[in-house]
């Protein structure tokens, strides 16, 4: 007899659960169907139903990792400019169990994606859409004084996404030197930075 | 009858190339004995006499990743301070075809290190040094004045090397948008933002 609708749909939660598990200890490099059917305790072939090949099984991770980022909690942006840049960027560091989860997967994903032209291309454009949502909170700075005029929001998202993915990686190998109050004193270090006007100029 | 030395060292460096190859095309999740054999044209036997183990070929692959690291060409220092710490990050960034592979290499590596305790704390080991070099370069920038005399050298390096490597993944995605031009200018703004002294703060 075939399963009712609604144990399809918890089973196929289960499904999700285990895989999210299995890249959150092991990454893409870990992630097998055997490693799967483990976590869940079934057989590998009760898992084919759900991924007949490799491929399908990575395809689901990514998606899955895609939905687990966009409904992920986020901070309220409440006040304009800086502010809202600073939670747009703690919204991505690794400060909590979950928030670790999701970007040692997102780091993890690079491998994979470095290796495919489509899923770099993903990869890419996801980018793209990150510094763009970060653009108008700096384009906000600029207009408030927080940030000098001569300051391009373009570059400044750019710069942002670069300080804050660098510290999410150094944070995953060591977190016991990159607990959230250090994280938290860097990025307020990188925002304070540019927060000052001009004056000296690196020499080259 | 067994090659003489000499053949042995030239197929050794062969054997290193072709591991060194497919690491950039496929990185360490396509790091295989039959991929660096095809890459070589000889069979996966012939290799196993230089790698027994799947392990053995991915310490192999590490151990010359560290050593092309160390042997890059390097910029000369000539210039203390934040002349010095420019030079050593432009080192880093993926400005040349070499580059670009060996940070390629770097990225896929994470994957692995972060599912392995031992690579794990091996990574957390050369953050810690890489930042440790970068310090003294912070304190000269700091005894030049090049940097507020509260700038604290230790956060200074972590936050170079943040907003370095995150650079380095958005320019190995999209080397398109992240020319040498756009890397070295996000630098300079990153670099000429640290050189300013406080005067505004973020809101929080």
């Amino acid at each position: 007899m075939a399963p009712a609708p609604g144990d399809r749909d918890a089973r196929r939660k289960d499904v999700s659960h285990a895989v999210w598990q299995v890249l959150a200890e092991k990454g893409f490099g870990g992630l097998t169907l055997r490693a799967v059917a483990a976590a869940m305790n079934v057989s590998t072939g009760m898992l084919m139903h759900y991924f007949p090949t490799k491929l399908a099984l990575i395809a689901h991770a990514l998606d899955l990792l895609d939905k687990r980022t966009a409904e992920r909690p986020r901070r309220v942006r409440a006040t304009p400019g800086l502010a809202s840049v600073r939670a747009m960027l703690l919204d991505i560091l690794p400060l909590t169990p979950d928030d670790t989860a999701r970007n040692r997967i997102w780091v993890s994903s690079w491998d994979l994606a470095l290796a495919d032209g489509d899923l770099a291309a993903d990869q890419a454009e996801r980018y793209v859409r990150l510094r763009a949502s970060i653009r108008p909170h700096f384009e906000d700075a600029r207009g408030l004084g927080e940030v000098p005029e001569t300051a391009d929001p373009v570059q400044l998202a750019a710069g942002a996404v670069a300080f804050t993915h660098g510290l999410v990686v150094q944070a995953l190998f060591d977190p016991a030197r990159f607990p959230k109050r250090v994280q938290t004193a860097l990025l307020d270090d990188y925002l304070g930075a540019l927060a000052r006007p001009a004056d000296l100029t690196v020499r080259s």
